[in-house]
């Protein structure tokens, strides 16, 4: 957090500024009064969304990241919830647009900034709000946009909503990969939020009252809701197991990284201006044949992961910080083979890396008593081909394929954060367009 | 918890016991070093679990209920699990027996006993353990076992496993309720486990191995996930929200209600000897119609609750723990409506109590793009037709019916608590038969 985000308020007035509804500066105001008195904040400002010139993704109060009463905030360079250190729930939400409107679709994500500024802070979202968080702290609430490709251009070639000219050339489709077993109704989408939490309740909430706010204008088009993440995205935090039994994210980026994430994370001077300073997402969901994995003896499992399990060590060494050693030779093979996940999946062989935010998912039992289960797989990069494809394509021979199943993939544009009162999810985007 | 719960050891000598498998008995011995130990026990006590006349469920630690590392008592007068605090996240699973061998249901019993009372002391059941709860504390986990009507008798009459002679009488499928639109793939059941914890991971985990180490002998009938209890079981714990926004369980039973759990929860002296102390579990999976509710202004949703949204007061008075008046008159009219929830469901109108302990669900999103959301129910009661059935009898007018669906139905008679190292999940049962 910089040490100037309680900057005097600008305006306190409430009057209309263009570009907010009055309906979104009520919220705008109620969250800048209530938010700032929740993180401490003692000055007189009212009627805002502090400015942050710093990352956004710090916890404005001191309580440790995983408190209920965490509170991180929302405004800042960068969207909140992608190098936040990874809370412990996740609901996630794709979107189609219904209307054919571009003002209403803009209205819809000026009320939902106001929306999320009041929800990240621990308030109702307004009167009318469903109310099951009502009582219940922020719990470290980040809500993340994403734009799809199919908003800038219809499946059908169309400029839906005149944004066609800006869509960055990097937002396209994902390329088919080997095994994919992908199921279009949950795969893509218009918009998406990624609400996380360390309540699933509160990032329920979250996503139910954008769904409620958007009525007429969006429709829901899937959801996912994650557990236990799977990925550390920062050095203070343990690394978690995933469902396959495994400590996950060991090599990970983290918020710590800083040049790496400038290199790997942010999106720069090289793509379009409105997307500066955001990043791009990739979802994926994939089912793991966990009842297959759980007959596979222990050094199997080892030998496909590329690490032992108990302790996440490389397989050669013996903890799991202990440096990743290719070279290593155990009974004159290589001690990691060459075709377990871990070989593939490292930045050192993969020639990048991106940054994991996964969840675990159980979603009950399927027709064949087996779990629909496994990892919803989240990166964010700062190009979709040289982050997340180079790294799929590296694992086309991944000893893990057999165990795992791709069943949805979808790809979004995540602008960069709201630095302002003023500001709101697209803006630049919607402006910088004819 | 009780001041015996440190008995000197009956032996540690690790041979053969009658009734009990060498696998399950080194199980056994595990979780007697390493529960007790966690438990801060210093005596010399190793290979047992340990004895316990007092209440089952009082958290061994003296860290609060809630904490990731409070570890709740396996063995008992009664099971864990049922007035235990309710704990913020539960996997519930049904399984269908699927062998014809009484013994080799009997000897999974045996394991599964074992296994539970590692689980729940935070240990992997073994050496073959799925591993993702490794590292993680016990998280509170408690494990319940319940028997359903067809493990006595199947839907053809067939005496499946010379039980039928031994079956409760109240052990019968619910009447059918209107409004039911029950789906028979995701109800029943031959067995059920309830395992709840602070941890979605730890529940996971636990329902996990219980399949793993039932394959050939159960399979999975159908499981439920759910989080944020929507019921407080202890009067430390606060009233939660359930998905309608409002608070749920204010007039509760609660594990401090000593005299009503006899009356209430707990089966007596006028049942089969082998449930003495047990209790009977009714589920019901109520989806919510979240959409309709959402558009039902403030008012008029309190008026179907019969409490205020915000407060959780009875209509016509100000605090949660107000009287519930049900001779109050506003404008004319009772200020709690006759046909609101609240009024048709208090213990004083529907002329008994249960225990409610369920948990709310968001299964994703259907083909209509509304929410597959809303509350798992779950109730404990000394016999399910002066329980359930009379509550849900006297809800048939209730003007909540017109935002829920009653999709999944199942009633299990869960007996009494494992009371020492000889005794497993059902013993009394199998060893009570011909």
């Amino acid at each position: 957090m910089s040490d100037d985000g309680a900057r005097p308020s600008e305006s306190t007035d409430g009057g209309a500024r263009p570009g907010l509804s009055r309906r979104g500066l009520f919220r705008v105001a109620g969250v800048g009064a209530a938010g700032m008195l929740a993180a401490g904040v003692t000055g007189g400002a009212v009627g805002r969304i502090t400015a942050n010139d710093g990352p956004a993704d710090v916890a404005v109060s001191p309580l440790p990241d995983d408190s209920p009463r965490a509170m991180v905030r929302f405004a800042g360079e960068h969207q909140a919830g992608i190098i936040t250190p990874a809370q412990d729930r996740l609901h996630f939400v794709a979107f189609d647009v219904i209307t054919d409107s571009r003002e209403d679709l803009a209205a819809l994500l000026r009320t939902w900034t106001a929306a999320a500024a009041r929800l990240t802070s621990g308030q109702p979202t307004g009167p009318d709000d469903t109310g099951e968080a009502q009582d219940l702290p922020p719990a470290g609430l980040t809500m993340t946009i994403g734009f799809g490709t199919t908003l800038f251009t219809a499946d059908d070639g169309t400029d839906r909503f005149g944004l066609a000219g800006h869509r960055p050339r990097s937002l396209v489709e994902l390329p088919p990969f080997p095994g994919d077993r992908l199921d279009p109704a949950i795969s893509g989408g218009d918009l998406c939020v990624q609400a996380c939490a360390n309540d699933p309740q509160v990032a329920v909430h979250a996503v139910r009252n954008l769904v409620r706010l958007g009525a007429g204008v969006v429709r829901v088009r899937w959801t996912q809701l994650g557990f236990g993440r799977t990925s550390s995205t920062s050095s203070a935090q343990a690394t978690p197991r995933n469902l396959l039994g495994f400590k996950d994210g060991t090599a990970n980026l983290k918020a710590e990284n800083g040049q790496a994430l400038d290199h790997f994370v942010w999106v720069g001077e090289d793509d379009v201006d409105w997307l500066r300073g955001g990043s791009y997402l990739v979802t994926r969901r994939i089912r793991m044949l966990i009842e297959d994995w759980d007959v596979l003896p222990v050094p199997q499992q080892e030998a496909v992961m590329g690490r032992t399990k108990t302790a996440g060590a490389p397989l050669g060494q013996v903890a799991e910080f202990d440096p990743t050693d290719f070279a290593a030779v155990r009974d004159g093979q290589p001690a990691i083979p060459r075709d377990s996940h871990v070989f593939l999946a490292h930045p050192t062989n993969a020639g990048t890396a991106i940054l994991r935010r996964g969840y675990s998912f159980v979603d009950g039992t399927g027709p064949d008593g087996r779990l629909d289960a496994g990892l919803f797989f989240i990166a964010y990069q700062r190009d979709p081909q040289t982050g997340f494809v180079q790294v799929q394509r590296n694992l086309a021979g991944d000893a893990l394929n057999g165990f795992v199943e791709h069943g949805s993939s979808a790809v979004f544009a995540c602008p960069p954060g709201v630095v302002d009162e003023d500001d709101w999810w697209g803006r630049a985007l919607f402006e910088s367009s004819p």
